[in-house]
């Protein structure tokens, strides 16, 4: 019953972040306010309803970031993965939201086996986004990079924004974007 | 080059998979023919439509398994996850999917460091899903259980279905569901 109990109270502390991003998914009273929760560079905020989004794929993370993640998409970028359209058409937007890799005691009991890493609280970078809009961001491969704390702040590190694009220039073949659709 | 098109080659035949399982999903013509697409036991078949369902969280068990997992949920189930509400009402339906847990040569040089494990190809047992009816599955909790292979084929071995309600019993307080919903 203890593992249970630390378990439910940890799911609090996650819905709790989910509900301060929600927060700042809502529209700001007044420019300067909203510009901040825009991440710079590319002036990104978060985008409402992409919890809703489809899946892409999962992944994890070992090393320094150690998280559990799932990348999702837009209609747009759900269309284009489907379909294999490439470049990916204006409008798409894909999302990647992490959190911690934890082991899960629970789980681990009904499989009788040490085997089962879940996700945890949210990380420190908790949610990023990649916009695809061909002129605005004409520079960084017509994608555009964002992102954001658990707590739905932006990132305000504008130069280690700029590292994203260079970083994904290996996926060029396939429009920049690291991450295939698992069907 | 010769990683990335090995990864290609991969991504593929995860495609067939998917079609197949997709084939699997149509309206079969005749009672006999469908009901050979239906898992013993609980009588369920692949619900259309899915792969387009929320997604609830992300895990990766390790193990003989070796798989890395998304569970997505129907929009009752999403509804009564994101609400609190226990038990789920009747209609909610719980997916896994997983695929095989494989380490991405082309992300870890990204990343600089060995350190990424992507979704590849999917499994022997792909897809599995929890059906809640109270009246229907009764005598398991309110739900009925399912897994189908990765051509769609549903397991036939009903010994082997009839555990997987005794092994989701420890998550009875949360209805017999052990995956929490991550924000």
């Amino acid at each position: 019953m203890t593992a249970i109990t630390a378990v439910a109270i940890s799911a609090v502390v996650v819905t709790e972040s989910a509900a301060q991003v929600r927060k700042a998914e809502q529209p700001q009273a007044g420019t300067a306010a909203a510009s901040t929760n825009a991440a710079p560079v590319f002036g990104i905020k978060i985008f409402p309803g992409w919890r809703d989004w489809r899946l892409v794929s999962v992944a994890h993370e070992a090393g320094e970031l150690n998280d559990i993640r799932a990348i999702l998409g837009n209609d747009v970028a759900i269309k284009a993965y489907r379909e294999g359209t490439l470049p990916f058409p204006d409008g798409a937007i894909i999302a990647r939201v992490s959190w911690k890799y934890v082991s899960s005691e629970e789980n681990d009991k009904a499989f009788g086996r040490q085997q089962s890493f879940v996700a945890g609280d949210a990380p420190v970078w908790y949610l990023q986004f990649m916009v695809k809009d061909s002129k605005k961001y004409a520079e960084t491969g017509g994608w555009g990079f964002a992102q954001f704390d658990k707590d739905g702040n932006p990132s305000a590190d504008a130069a280690k924004l700029k590292t994203c694009f260079p970083c994904h220039e290996p996926a060029q073949s396939r429009d920049f974007v690291f991450t295939r659709y698992t069907p």
